[in-house]
């Protein structure tokens, strides 16, 4: 399998933005607070909530975005209900079309990752019987166990034509502090980048594109321009646009002279961006379609017109 | 804080056996398995016949064990029923008194560690209201991110008495690939153990240990006695021991010389020690309560006897 299914979506779309699912209590509008005080504040009441309010941001950037990303560590802290806000989210997101990469950043000893690969991007095998435990297209991993926990989610995504993105180089401040250590004259984050190019399960498909994927951040353009020339062949998922400081044009830096290769997510940017307004779904579609032809403007300014390709 | 309330209830109990609670449905006993084949083998059936057997599991290790782990992984492969069960299971665990470790080996940029820590090691603020979304003592934590990631959790730590414990050097075959490569003389889990020792968390208690623990596998013994020696103040939890193939004399390279400063897990060795019989308690009993002996029999061996400390 390969990144085909994600860029078709991508072509049909129109847009390489992808949009970050991250809930945070207070960051909810006005008339979502208030039911939850009057549910008692509890952390069900909150994830009901929660649950409202993707729906809302879900149908809005829907026409503008051909991926979305869950954070789950957001529905996490609500506990057990929060979870099952996760779960109805990311199935909400799958009928509509959108492509799910669960951003769940796993990572363990082979038969672990193999447990947290059934529940994102396989089944899970009850006596016989398939059941999902959760929905999603893709899934991000951490690189720190190596090949042991990496295959284990490869070999799911394989199966079911999902994808993984390895953790190469992250958008926070203090990535560079393991990430950007010296291995002779190389950094820790390309020895990374050699187990998505060494894998057995980097087959390319008709755009050149492995489902080995990678997150390598926004907020530092040359490291991106310099990764897009080594991991040819690997689709990144490029955070830290918007609210964390990167441009679309540091963005532009991820993509390959077709204007392919790459999703660039922006969270906080566009699901808190209605300020005081009620009609908050209204204001999060304008953000969402600012944010698509931000990037699409700046992949033009760099000649790269993956809607022409 | 630190690490003192674990190693106090280590000296009271005389075991450094921490038990891993790893369920898979297929290894349940057969009464358990035809509880799912009547439930319709769903995710609630199979999660259900779980929560059972970990009761009888911790009752039954109870009285040989300070330390149990829950591996959450095993708990997300059954979704949401699986995690309301993770949950029933490690609030189960804490009311017998044991210490929890959380292993869900989480990291991520900091605003969304910090969610993680508040779902793991604290509470979610809801409009005012402390929810506690899962209960445990201690987690283990991924460093890939660098500090960003892990003082959020260490924060956590240091507000609720609870401890974190960072992969340094896992049990797994291809740990290597990345943890063992060359920065100049050192390897990159060296790097990663300067994290614990120049934390701002790094306070020692009464026994000498900070609440900033390290993963570090028995499985490679050598690496073990080194970083002993260079990680001081730092408590191991060492898995690997059992069926990952690492011995009790292995593990006892990461005790200090009054044989306190680790806990040594066992998961498949006792959970799964009970073959065809259906008094499945007191098989787990006998195979947790000669863990501990074997272990204990190791550190006298190894003149480390913590507890004559």
């Amino acid at each position: 399998m390969s990144a085909d299914r994600l860029i078709r979506k991508i072509m049909e779309k129109k847009s390489v933005l992808c949009v970050g699912l991250d809930p945070v209590v207070e960051k909810l509008p006005e008339s979502l607070r208030k039911d939850i005080e009057k549910g008692g504040k509890t952390l069900e009441a909150a994830a009901d909530a929660v649950f409202k309010f993707n729906k809302v941001v879900l149908d809005a950037i829907e026409p503008y975005a051909a991926v979305v990303k869950p954070q789950i560590a957001f529905y996490e802290a609500l506990g057990v209900p929060g979870l099952e806000a996760y779960r109805k989210t990311a199935a909400y997101a799958k009928a509509l079309g959108l492509y799910v990469i669960a951003d769940i950043k796993r990572g363990d000893i082979g038969t672990t990752s193999e447990a947290y690969a059934q529940a994102h991007l396989g089944y899970t095998d009850i006596l016989g019987e398939k059941r999902r435990a959760f929905e999603s297209d893709a899934v991000t991993i951490n690189p720190y166990l190596g090949d042991d926990s990496n295959h284990a989610f490869s070999q799911w995504a394989a199966k079911e034509d999902g994808m993984t993105f390895l953790l190469v180089k992250t958008s926070n401040k203090t990535s560079s502090q393991l990430q950007n250590q010296k291995i002779g004259e190389r950094c820790v984050f390309d020895v990374v980048g050699d187990m998505l190019k060494e894998s057995p399960f980097a087959v390319k498909g008709d755009f050149g594109y492995t489902p080995l994927g990678a997150v390598v951040g926004a907020t530092h353009p040359e490291e991106l321009s310099q990764l897009r020339s080594s991991l040819e062949g690997c689709f990144f998922l490029i955070p830290g646009y918007g609210a964390q400081g990167g441009s679309a044009d540091d963005a532009t830096q991820g993509f390959d002279a077709r204007g392919l290769g790459a999703v660039v997510n922006s969270s906080r940017g566009v699901i808190y961006a209605f300020g005081e307004e009620e009609d908050f779904g209204a204001k999060i579609a304008e953000a969402a379609k600012k944010s698509r032809d931000d990037l699409n403007a700046a992949l033009e300014r760099a000649g790269k017109k993956y809607w022409e390709a």
